[in-house]
């Protein structure tokens, strides 16, 4: 069993959160939502996914998790304007853990300045900021660098989710 | 009387398009929205302003527009996926006239490469982006570089307008 940190908010792309968190718990993993404040509830994009923030992100710390899981939509692009949220991803990667980012993911990433020289894909809409933030992008389903996941959209949700159990193990 | 191509898709911030666009009409101008589909009706993030488009940015050319409004929320990023948004503000900003870009209207013009060099402002989640793109970052209301004039967020409307109105004179 991993403990796994989902970092979120508003306007989250549904299925890349419902679909990840479903087989993490299927598999026996623990979720622990951390967002910009403990009890809010953030919403998905298109379904209106209900997501209660367990945890706010400025008491959270990487060392209470095994791995972070970076659903897309909007919620990176709310996420990236606090510091807590960009220092958090930050720690993530320093530490080596498990980082699973799909669509735009990366937004989190370019603004904590962790994507030099790091392989890594995402929506298409976000390739230049991407490229521009020194990462090789790679237009692929999954993309692994070490222990970071990355994967483009919804329709690589299968084989997105199938490279980070295989993390978790 | 100027002729004003707006660039427009879903969820925009509706206020950056409604304030610039009641200002231009108010002092003459005249207004067509481009955007993917001729005919479609696109809607606003927040009040659900509904905008037609009058003209596919495909059949769009820069020759028959004197300026162009780049409005934000999250229109920039679903236009930028698309090569004809990404070509039709490339040609605007290498025309030399007039581009009026608030909140993450930059995204479009960092697909479109033009932002080297250039001094500009945005919304505060985009700003490595920005800086990534290699344009100089200002954090001001407004920001004027030649005819290319930037502004922050609904809070910069009021110099934003003032500041574009003097360029379509």
């Amino acid at each position: 069993m991993k403990k796994i940190a989902v970092i979120i908010d508003d306007i989250f792309e549904d299925s890349e959160y419902t679909e990840p968190a479903s087989a993490f718990i299927a598999a026996g993993h623990n979720l622990t939502h951390v967002g910009l404040k403990k009890g809010k509830t953030v919403k998905g994009k298109n379904e209106g996914t209900k997501v209660t923030i367990d945890e706010a992100i400025g008491k959270a710390s990487v060392d209470d998790f095994d791995a972070l899981l970076i659903p897309g939509g909007y919620s990176p692009d709310k996420l990236r304007s606090h510091y807590e949220a960009v220092k958090f991803v930050k720690d993530f990667m320093a530490s080596g853990k498990p980082v699973f980012s799909i669509c735009h993911g990366p937004q989190l990433l370019i603004t904590a300045d962790v994507l030099r020289n790091r392989k890594v894909t995402g929506w298409k809409s976000i390739i230049q900021d991407i490229k521009n933030a020194g990462a090789i992008f790679i237009d692929a389903e999954v993309v692994e660098d070490n222990n970071f996941v990355s994967s483009r959209s919804p329709h690589d949700l299968p084989v997105f989710i199938k490279t980070s159990l295989k993390k978790l193990k």
